[in-house]
């Protein structure tokens, strides 16, 4: 699997495309650390949004998509640390009160405004907290993306933005993620924000494409949320660009900040890549991806930094419904051959070791049968993860 | 859901049916503990068994398939630490030769000698070691079937043997579990022995649907392993039996010894038992039940004993394919309802604190929509799960 072209450089450190202001501060929803964030274009733009799979979604969730028919926003307000999620009736109104304030503060209308909460699920929206700030934040709308991505944070260790150019465009991704992460559809909370020129279409089809190959192949812990929104705005203020290159940059984008919110996930210590190579075809070759990087087995040997090779033939195995060959079967981990012709090569031990002990650890499969390949992103499972969850309602 | 009818009570300790014996010892596979066991009818019985789904099975589950088409077995033998998977055609001759050497020491034919392996994946089976020690094995066996529990242990806490009887008959059942388990036909390792008498068909039937509602059901770690299996010798020793009796007699007992596994999972400090009803079928309610104990947050909230109801409905609302309303959906924690109406309820959060860090913890949803139930049987998830590990095979 080649990796896909880098059109340009990341911007170090990433900035926002023109058009584009955000803020973020706390109003009281967390005990301390910013808590509401804003992130607003000077004029309307093209939009698209895709969400979780969850059939219990969060309030947001439900009027976002509501919004989404649209194709046009100008801004999105996100709160951290509630969910807003199986809060019923009372719920999707504040979800509206919410968007509607920021809305008033900019001085927009109401259905331009995507909202957008994480967090605890099931316990009601502080939305009188959230109203009393908003003058406030929209007052502090400034020029650097970090400053965004801190106010959507939960258990993430560091908030997370990146940029790039297409050309004269900038595509800015501002993302949330670290556990409950198995998405379907986006990750927790991502948002693209780009000064490219594009049709509503265009942009849709580019970040629907871009998300089944990146944010929808990690996973940190096999659950999959009830907030996970991944929403684009195109204001198109740096003019036309061409699809294609488009697309390939914000492929390269996403495709990083995957890889960035997999190995942030809770407790990890590190980034699991999987690579897998012929594949019967690509949905074999995502299912054995995902059943790797899934595998508590695979995650706890990563940790461990052990080369337990029969735990990678094990997660390859239980994809029952896919084209297995054990005899055609090459496993390798970082690249080296530890498994081929039905059995455990005599790789070098000591060096496997090490090779697993590094980050990223690199895990690739050719099930030998066909031309499927994919790629999946996880992390290594770590007694961080369980201090992390065994009390995060409480705490 | 209803529990399944008791016929009667459980012996304490366990024992073994008439005409059947076993022994265990160490042959030098593990440096110490006893890691080969072998179990034996006085006559041949009629036999029947299920066997992982895995597609990179094990070279006693090719074979042991192979065996099981003649339905008639009079011994079973087992060793524990090396798994002889992935061993190509060496495996398989191994494997044979494993039985072989078992049926000369008891003077039978090999095709009435099943055998298993359990333990790391990919390293040579020690068949020498194996031989040398068949004729002391044999000559050791004795009635208890809890020393033959022991020789199959790999990370169990404690060997696991029960018997209950149906009438004139006994059913014993002789299990391992502990980790990469969620079976897909059957636990790691089981065996049921009965002197009750019984058609093949008889006994294949109600082995298959016994299993599925109690082995299959349950999960430590969402990793289904390559040797998986679960057979049984019926030698009709205590003579004919009613189908249904038996039938209801088996179902008890593997249903208890689901339960014994799960709780004894790799660093477990306690069962997780979820039921679920009104769910549209049975399908969908084994889909929510399996979600529910497979889930790593749902886990780690049991282990922390912290009532984050959220997490029951993410993982419920995860199940893509199945009918789910959440306005319908009631969830109670050990009886106690945290969520009806859309809405989180008004529980004592101390209370629920506290059935949480019962043993065992039960989780009970009921999706409003339909009449399936199931049941599923899991554990905590616990630093200890993630010690073991870290440096499974190294240790």
């Amino acid at each position: 699997m080649t990796d896909p072209a880098t059109p340009t450089a990341f911007h170090a450190p990433p900035r926002l495309p023109r058009g584009f202001r955000c803020a973020a501060l706390n109003c009281g929803i967390k005990p301390e650390g910013k808590d509401l964030s804003l992130f607003a274009s000077e004029a309307p733009g093209a939009a698209a949004g895709v969400f979780t799979r969850n059939l219990i979604p969060g309030a947001p969730v439900v009027v976002g998509r509501e919004l989404l028919r649209a194709g046009r926003l100008q801004a999105i307000v996100v709160n951290s640390r509630v969910s807003n999620v199986s809060t019923g009736e009372e719920g999707i109104r504040n979800a509206r009160r919410m968007g509607a304030t920021a809305a008033a503060a900019l001085g927009i209308a109401p259905e331009l405004v995507l909202m957008s909460s994480t967090g605890v699920i099931g316990v009601p929206l502080p939305i009188e907290r959230i109203e009393a700030a908003m003058g406030r934040l929209a007052a502090a709308l400034q020029d650097d993306p970090l400053v965004g991505a801190e106010g959507i944070m939960t258990t993430d260790t560091h908030p997370k933005a990146l940029s790039l150019s297409v050309g004269e465009a900038v595509i800015t991704v501002v993302a949330k993620g670290s556990g409950m992460i198995e998405p379907s559809m986006a990750t927790m909370l991502c948002y693209v924000l780009t000064d490219a020129r594009l049709d509503r279409e265009v942009l849709d089809g580019a970040l629907r494409r871009s998300v089944d190959d990146s944010l929808n192949m990690i996973s940190v812990d096999s659950d999959t949320s009830t907030s996970d929104s991944c929403v684009a705005i195109a204001n198109g203020r740096s003019g036309p660009i061409d699809d294609a290159a488009f697309e390939a940059g914000l492929r390269t984008a996403l495709t990083r900040m995957a890889e960035t919110l997999a190995r942030d996930g809770e407790g990890a210590s590190r980034l699991l890549r999987v690579t897998v190579r012929g594949a019967a075809d690509r949905a074999e070759a995502r299912t054995v991806a995902k059943s790797l990087v899934n595998s508590p087995l695979v995650k706890t040997m990563v940790y461990g930094g052990d080369p337990n090779i029969g735990r990678i033939l094990m997660a390859v195995g239980k994809c029952f419904d896919c084209r297995i060959e054990p005899d055609r079967l090459v496993a390798e981990i970082g690249g080296v051959t530890v498994f081929r012709d039905g059995g455990r090569t005599a790789f070098e031990e000591g060096y496997v070791r090490e090779l697993l002990g590094r980050d990223p650890v690199d895990v690739a499969v050719d099930l030998g049968v066909g031309t499927g390949e994919a790629r999946a992103w996880g992390c290594d499972l770590t007694p961080g993860y369980i201090a992390e969850n065994a009390a995060y309602y409480s705490s």
